[in-house]
């Protein structure tokens, strides 16, 4: 039987990029997708292209989380704008929400557990990245020990794996990754706010901007919203 | 401040016997229900009626797992009936729902950073249960210290405390705990079946029954249903 895996897909340049190391390592990819009340709903549809492109099974999990605490779930709490980016941060802005890749991941065991899947992949980065306590390699880690702990194919014996091929990558080196596996990011959504092009000022659109520029490749992105604009 | 806590509350006997717990412990204690497309939902009305009547915080999150894979979730596959209780069982019955308890409790987590909880309480019980993994003391161990590594306070260094106040008792000791403190056991639902009635042949209501039986107390949900039932 070939191997199987649930990716984790939001739609945004890291989850896109993962979905295609997924395939290139030859698992039967399965996509899921949560619609957890983000502002930036605009996401979603983005992770809707790319698995009708691919012709991958996709699964979308819709909550609301009722307390918010978050300035990506209320938008009552501002984004923090042209913020400088730090690499290794360690301050954790008002766009954390809680608990939301734990949150993620279960419901990620919950589907490969009833596909068999052997590994269930995140795009989690801790390098470029925005201090999320949920995208460091020790919580990762921990979480993949839990989930084989709570789960009857776990318990049972089965291992499943966490993957997170771009945990430890710059953000110019997971564009250079994407890029060589022809990853459509033209068709990935970035920007934590939830408005017709990117804001160009959040934390992601400014570590999308200077990945980019790092990497010393045009973001198709924002030419391809530009010439939609155009015609 | 006064401590505070988060509880897990179905609605039936073992999560309405930890709320009490919690409240006697000295907990500002709020309650959060999960309604996943469980068969049973007549559970989360009774969940209901305990938080109106303590006048406490209760949040319901509404879920739907797409891809089931649990006689919980899916009419067409039967749920067991007349098993004969084992104590400590390890065989896992189609009741099971994948990483269900790992959901609820990332997403009890998720609420408990948003009050600056301390506890998170959940009516697990490894002794008279049906074999769940998500019951078991090693996974709610890995959990407490997952959610703590994946979390803004827990990273900041406060303890997040998972207290699973039920998990070595007997059915018949849950049952004497919570009659000494006056859990209205008349409003709590065990049955898996979502009838008018319990069943009496589920697992659920097995050990139910045995439990009154053994801590030689009227289970007073019966006399209450049939009462209902001659007025």
């Amino acid at each position: 039987m070939k191997k199987r895996s649930v990716v984790l897909l939001s739609g945004g340049l890291d989850s896109t990029t993962s979905l295609y190391v997924s395939l290139r390592d030859g698992y039967e990819t399965a996509a899921l997708t949560l619609d957890y009340g983000q502002l930036h709903q605009r996401e979603i549809g983005f992770a809707k292209m790319h698995t009708a492109q691919l012709g991958i099974a996709h699964k979308i999990v819709n909550f609301e989380l009722p307390w918010k605490g978050s300035s990506l779930l209320d938008s009552s709490i501002p984004i923090p704008a042209n913020r400088k980016p730090v690499r290794n941060a360690s301050q954790i802005p008002s766009t954390y929400v809680p608990a939301r890749n734990s949150i993620f991941l279960t419901l990620a065991a919950s589907y490969a557990e009833t596909l068999q899947a052997n590994a269930v992949f995140i795009g989690a980065n801790a390098l470029d990245y925005s201090g999320y306590p949920d995208c460091r390699p020790d919580f990762l880690r921990s979480m993949e020990n839990t989930l084989n702990l709570g789960t009857k194919r776990g318990v049972e014996g089965f291992h499943l794996s966490l993957e997170a091929p771009l945990l430890s990558l710059s953000k110019a080196e997971i564009i250079k990754l994407g890029y060589s596996l022809n990853v459509p990011f033209d068709i990935t959504w970035s920007c934590y706010r939830g408005s017709d092009r990117p804001c160009g000022d959040c934390d992601s659109c400014v570590l999308r901007a200077k990945g980019f520029l790092e990497a010393n490749i045009a973001d198709p992105a924002l030419s391809s919203i530009s010439n939609h604009k155009n015609s």
